[in-house]
């Protein structure tokens, strides 16, 4: 409570949260009163406007909002299966391909090169949200049966980006494992939606929000049914200049202190610059990410996005050789 | 070009350009050597990856990817009608209201408010999107019946916020104006659906967003078809924990020297306090806003969403005269 | 208290703060325990690190750890007399004149031009913090005198920053209010020297400070006895583009609301771009500002530091009219 | 130029040029003119107002302002000898002890724990800057004599803060490497007094400059003679509440590549938590820092400050193990 609230403020407030449903203390000294509430996430809704009652100073909420995909829910860490591939469980899963599904000429190129140096999954993607509507979009639905004939040829699990609900299905019929973007991360209809198929889905952590309504914005799928659910770290808006965004390198071992579920990076969009791809992958590593996904193109110069982070097939060879070191070390 | 590119990069890369149909240019002096392109917006795709190409150091683009919602298209300012409204053209508007729809009595209490003080529009949500799935998630198609009613009784066009692409057509059949929420200024997909319905947009800037960011999601909504579009400028993610967001108040000025739309603000959203609605509300009308959207709440303590930055009626009256002076003023 | 702390680690810290000459309360509730400790800023030290301590989670600060400048020590607001002129009380003083002083005849024909349009106050630096060593560093001692010849020619007091403790008493000297600039208020041993010289001082916020850090660094002049400040917000680093730093509007109504003294805002170095000065000037004073602080320069183009975001002289005249329009409406 | 430019804006700009000795190259194309300027870093001043000149649309910087620091000045890695340990060389560097010097038996406990361990060289502070006042703000000379004889007792070197440029003779006459803090990484008359002596430098990043300002700050010191510089990462001001500040893990790979200079990170005061000290440790060792630098305390709920970012000599000695196998393996 505010030193100036009235008397009878606090009894105000305690009475409506009593009248809720929680447990309320009262401590008070020096001209302060704190009141402490208890009680289920639906009986003290942490957002309610306490602050709009006369006398209240300040709400400090003492638990996360969310639940299932808390610690607290269940202690041991998550394993998520993509097809023969497993994220999460001790391993580092590397997941790479080319940004964008361009044809089959480069998906076929791109496919074998990262099947060849030892990832474990394909990504690629048939829809793209970019930020001006004169930019290349993506093949659609031509894009995805392209990724379906890759998976046959090469053997390799895909996981491709959905950005509309109404879309879920298609890609999830096609997909191994359905992504949602970074823009996307507080789309909440089409969290749902991803929550009430059975593939899983990794959630990239939208370049703006803070870890805990990442691990809202996974609540919400697992809420509605799914459980299969990968984080993936790709950066975050600062004032730097010189990286598209910053890697929040220590996002990676603080969402596995407040989660059970596993948590991969992406490098290649976190910095859109191919220099950075090496160091940031093996900085995840050693920080503790069950997995990475990385941009490779073999031939960047042509690629319709994001061209300039994408790693050429031999740069992607050298790199997956340390990582290999790196994690027997480790 | 970077310094220490190869003899021959340059013309690589000339070469794609010209055959892209761009016309280019060459300067160097210094052991500098910088490539001027110039063409249509899709002759020379502003994030095709000339990074990639061996040699190149930066692209620096010269003209913004927006080209319809910009003042080189639309030197005039457009003015959007709004039911009976209007905003733009030289008068401030003001759209007040409740955050979301609750039941009736609350909707007709604030309703009846904003209209007695002398707001244009009246706002309340149906749709809300909530960053915790635990949250209170709007009444949906009831609450849209009762702002139907409301317009009847009050006699104020209404506008509300739809954050799925399946609901446009269901919003936009009962308001007068759409809206797309700060959360989902990135979902391209309803971006679209807005711009193939017939009712305004207002576009609240994503609290992540650049200016340019935003100008090109308005131009996602008029490539579609729809010229009728109000940005809403609503504060920014920024380090300062005393406002929820930080209000942009350049942005005023700046969104409407590159672009011809009406710029409204939401000084409600952006500090997420009731102290600060009034001074923000001032500062945007001197700064030459074309209007404000404010939270009105009969009851803001019993509020089921953003209570604690609602002004009681009374203290919205108060404002609307300080308006009214001030702008008198101006 | 952390759900998981062990029996006894509560009363741990109870008795560290009770022998530290602390009052302690404890509440508990559903499995959470929560300590309230209340006593003088010496005694409860905000930042002895109690989550060191077994068993603590969280530590949240219920003051602020300012007390001079808060308006709990001082309930009516502060005027700081410059000269003949007053910051504070109710008007709104602008400054205005040269980002740098860089000659007589550039010195003359700013301060001519500020004096004639109703400028109370004449700004011009002799020490610039620069970014670069490269960048012209001000004219030092001989920038000084030049300002004081301006005074006694146009009758107006000045304001010059100072950059190193060693020049607080050569700066103290001459100028009629000494500033610190944005980029030392960090500098704690200035702030010190600050407050043990007779002239008031002006407070820039540090573009990357809270308000609270910004209050806690006038604490620090406030404390060695110098209570005359004026506070100046200049924007803050963010991740938009379009200006150099993003003013914070809020920031305002939020420190006028902790502290008693008076707020001014540099709408200049906020932007750094000339086309937004008057729209924030405006801006602040509708936001409540006690005044402003403008660069002027008579030949901006050959201006040696930040002439892009100087007025010339006939842009200032006009923006004072409008100011004294919009003050007297308000 | 602005495609709004009078004929003759363009001529007036590449006359100024010219007569201040640069070289010009005029490019334009489909309604554009650009203009390239090269010359000397003084005959071409980067932060010249051209955008005040009349039709000047934009300026963008084609190299960097700093000139020693750079590789192109030097294209090999500098090593920095401290004492008798060294950082740069491809080794990885340990530096820890207490934040704070405390007292006697405070420095011999952390002393030899870190030297027992193995750190190569000793940190502990005499001066802190704090942003309260109320805070503690160090020893002064005591601790400084104090460390003195730590150095003697247990063999290392040892890093200090200085943070007034009247101390920089005092510490430099004492420690074996000063340190110039994050606040006061843009305080250019402290960076050039730690130009003018000869003991190496660690220069902090401020947590909200950019890697180019960092690198400008260095050059100050260079410039004066001292070439004797360590950078130190120590993580950028960002809106995730969770960690006091974001580690940007990015700017090891790029301060490698756009200086000589070595480059360390502070995983303590980045976190400001102890959980993420080890793994932001192994982070930055695989991303190709030259070194650490880690709070250790014997006692962290007792000290001063920061204790609850301080590894207890346990932990510290286990991570020491997790660094040599990790550096082996790399």
């Amino acid at each position: 409570m505010s030193p100036a609230a009235a008397p009878g403020d606090a009894e105000r407030v305690a009475e409506r949260l009593l009248s809720g449903g929680a447990e309320v203390e009262v401590a008070s000294g020096a001209g302060r009163t704190v009141l402490v509430a208890a009680g289920e996430a639906d009986a003290v809704p942490p957002l309610l406007p306490w602050e709009a009652f006369p006398g209240v100073e300040r709400i400090v909420p003492l638990t996360a909002p969310f639940r299932f995909v808390s610690r607290e829910y269940q202690a041991g860490r998550s394993v998520v299966r993509v097809g023969e591939a497993a994220i999460g469980g001790g391993g580092f899963t590397v997941i790479a391909g080319p940004c964008a599904v361009e044809g089959r000429e480069q998906l076929w190129a791109a496919a074998e090169a990262v099947q060849a140096a030892g990832a474990a999954i394909l990504r690629g993607d048939a829809f793209k949200p970019r930020t001006s509507p004169y930019s290349f979009q993506g093949l659609g639905r031509a894009g995805l049966e392209l990724l379906v004939e890759a998976r046959e040829r090469f053997g390799l699990p895909f996981v491709a980006e959905v950005v509309d609900p109404r879309d879920v299905e298609l890609v999830a019929g096609c997909a191994d494992m359905i992504r949602i973007g970074s823009r996307n991360m507080s789309n909440f209809t089409l969290l749902a939606e991803a929550g009430r198929q059975p593939r899983p889905v990794m959630l990239k952590r939208g370049f703006t929000a803070t870890i805990e309504e990442w691990l809202d914005a996974a609540e919400y799928i697992y809420k509605e049914g799914n459980s299969r659910i990968v984080l993936c770290e790709r950066g975050i808006r600062t004032f730097e200049p010189q990286t598209r965004n910053t890697l929040d390198i220590s996002a990676i071992p603080l969402a596995k202190s407040l989660s059970h579920l596993p948590v991969v990076v992406d490098p290649s969009h976190s910095a859109g610059r191919r220099d950075l791809v090496a160091p940031l992958t093996l900085a995840a590593l050693a920080a503790g990410a069950d997995g990475v996904m990385v941009d490779v193109h073999a031939a960047p110069e042509t690629a319709l996005v994001d061209g300039a982070q994408a790693l050429h097939p031999a740069e992607f060879a050298a790199l997956m050789e340390r990582v290999r070191t790196l994690a027997a070390a480790l």
